[in-house]
């Protein structure tokens, strides 16, 4: 349901065009060493800064990207491709080298996500899986760190799977939240699968299967001690009426309420409030319902006693900027820097490293994106993940990720963690790099 | 990759407040028979239609959904259930009722797509998962079907699968781009899935790959007779004249070539009198890059001579429109009707019906939403798919579907085809049912 379940067909999760190339070179015997590079051009209109995400995993998943004698009969059928060709793809395994910037690293437009360094074919062959993969998590992963920033220590907790797109977008959306820094997610498989912990309340359709609100909850607080009950219903102020009877009357253990709908903040200070009187400080009040990072930040903004939220479709779609437009462009084949002409268009030719730098204060101030061999200042980023088709550093403990992401937070310029847009962060280009871009434009086979 | 694969773990592919609801149920004995509808309430701003997209699928997937020993173990490692409710679990299947509006139906606000009836238990524990598989795929066609109303009678090609969210999103983001009435996918496995054509020309690699335009426009010719070339690598004025070149010079049989930036109108205007200055009428001329409804609306209305589009990114995360706000409402327990008092929102309880009127010329007039049971006017669209768990309606064939959306497209009143916001399509509740919610909001147990 993921993308690396039935991974015997992920070679086909292509576009068409990759193969028809892929034969095209295999034709004109054009197999030798080729780099692409991965990065987006413009930030999104609503995000300051992107969190790199999937490209670890995705870099590791190419190496079970194979072409089985079924799937190659498939592609037979098609009457587009020779035999001979065929028998390539079947043999194919992936034996090139591709650097990555650490998964959680806040990225921004023309900085290399990924490179790939490896005979053309095989290069060319990975464009549409890596895009699908690195877009997703990135574009999630850049939502959700929103979330955390506008909650503050107050925790988020993913409610989106039901307005995911599709499956393997609730599953590894949940490994990119947890690097974003959510504290939970009601998707149990992908809760299981990324190590998130599990949250969940109750539905509606629980209360009112039953004849009687205050039932459901007697029930529900009896099997599940220390639950949240979902007070609206009917009526939130009768439904923490019906919590603070079982609570303090009757000495069941309830641990929160949850407020779906109508005016959150309104209702959280009259349910705080109604809780405080009945002794019961203990209950924390929980809140949900087409919530987003505005909205999270407004109800804090207005004092809302407010404990967690739930968010679900905005994130889960990252619905106000779903996509991003990632690249990824032929930048050295057979030993030559490569460039599309693109007039307005800052493309770069050829292997590149980016460089960070920090103030006396160790917060990002800019960075560099250099040429791969040449020497910066601050800290590189883009480091090898796999040589000649093995793994040559850990698979990334999502943990870790979590943690550095955290930190990353801590680091970045102030105004880039605002929820509006703020000044771009300064990326700049070496003067090595500048002059290879006009040489390689001077020499462009149709200027 | 899609949902339906590894279906091992589908029943975990939920939230977790399901299964702690169908704990509870089990634990109180309530398992009389439920409906649930599944419906949305507001036309996203940007729609003046929806296209319901995945219910028959869905309906069918359900019977696959199962709890094998591997999956239980990983539930009871969560301490939050017993075994005796897990063994419940584990012997699960569907065997409910399951109605559904036939693919590819226009829909509006509150009208089911799904009504779902079954032992309380069974129907909850659908939830989740229904509301992916048909989000998912009613968002996408509802955003393809604005390209074909856009394009006319020019074929519309997917590019999308490398910004589309996921693996799943791109599979069966195919199937509802069949329905819709695209002309073909770049996207290889989701054609081959789901029979809609394999449509691919060259990137931009390919033509920097080699040191002159003309060899690799001459390779991939010689190779692929009638196939599609990239015109604009450095310049595209110069691109065609080397297509020129190989089609008038050299015989080669050459399809189409592409535009992918810049000012298409022009491009697109000066390329076909290139073309046809060298007597090659025949060679169309295709347009990709940043497209959508608008732009491709635009362009010709301004008369560029564009005979095919090739969309991705705003089409695949229907970028403008990525989510909908579908609810899964229990409407009837026990024989009850049920409702959440919504102050403000038209929620109706009970088993209903849609029925679709048609004036004289044929074209869609209004719909009605009735009890199930009741008599209306015009069409009934609701229809049984599963019946006692088992399948009672073929499974949609993709091809019929297509037929039927453009026969909707042909009787929608025109003012909805129109990529603007229209008035909305009026959607009437009978006396019956508003009399029935009356009822059940005097009686619900807070009021």
């Amino acid at each position: 349901m993921d993308i690396a379940s039935n991974n015997d067909a992920l070679g086909l999760l292509t576009d068409l065009y990759e193969l028809t190339m892929l034969q095209a070179y295999w034709h004109e015997s054009m197999n030798e060493t080729a780099t692409f590079s991965l990065f987006f051009r413009e930030m999104p209109l609503q995000r300051n800064f992107m969190l790199a995400c999937g490209q670890e995993y995705a870099a590791r998943l190419v190496r079970q990207l194979h072409f089985p004698a079924e799937q190659v009969d498939r592609l037979k059928a098609l009457d587009l491709f020779q035999d001979a060709f065929l028998e390539w793809l079947q043999d194919f395994h992936f034996q090139g080298d591709i650097h990555c910037l650490p998964e959680g690293t806040p990225v921004f437009p023309h900085e290399p996500i990924m490179e790939i360094t490896a005979p053309l074919m095989e290069a060319q062959l990975l464009e549409s899986l890596l895009m699908n993969l690195v877009h997703l998590e990135t574009v999630l992963a850049s939502k959700a760190v929103r979330m955390v920033l506008a909650a503050g220590d107050r925790p988020v907790v993913d409610f989106g799977m039901r307005r995911m797109h599709g499956s393997d977008a609730a599953l590894r959306g949940v490994r990119a939240y947890r690097a974003a820094g959510l504290a939970g997610t009601s998707n149990v498989l992908g809760g299981l699968q990324h190590d998130l912990p599990l949250r969940g309340t109750m539905a509606h359709a629980y209360i009112q299967a039953h004849d009687d609100e205050l039932a459901a909850f007697r029930a529900y607080s009896r099997l599940y001690p220390g639950t949240t009950l979902l007070v609206d219903t009917y009526d939130s102020r009768g439904g923490v009426d019906k919590v603070i009877r079982l609570a303090r009357d009757e000495g069941l253990d309830i641990g929160a309420i949850r407020l779906d709908s109508g005016n959150l903040a309104k209702q959280a200070l009259d349910a705080r409030r109604q809780l405080d009187a009945a002794g019961l400080e203990s209950i924390r009040i929980l809140v949900s319902g087409g919530l987003d990072e505005y909205r999270i930040s407004r109800l804090l903004a207005e004092g809302a006693p407010i404990d967690g939220f739930g968010v679900g479709t905005s994130m889960g779609a990252a619905s106000d900027a779903p996509t991003l437009d990632l690249a990824y462009k032929l930048t050295e084949y057979a030993g030559r820097p490569r460039l599309k002409n693109s007039p307005g268009k800052q493309l770069f030719p050829g292997l590149k490293q980016v460089w960070r730098q920090r103030d006396a204060q160790g917060r990002y101030q800019q960075d560099r994106i250099t040429a791969r061999d040449e020497q910066g200042e601050g800290q590189p980023l883009l480091q090898p993940v796999i040589r000649a088709g093995a793994p040559c550093r850990e698979a990334p403990d999502l943990s870790v990720t979590r943690r550095q992401v955290a930190t990353h937070l801590e680091k970045l310029p102030e105004p880039l963690l605002s929820l509006t847009p703020s000044e771009c962060y300064p990326v700049q280009f070496s003067e090595r790099l500048k002059a290879l871009r006009e040489s390689v434009l001077q020499e462009l086979p149709d200027n």
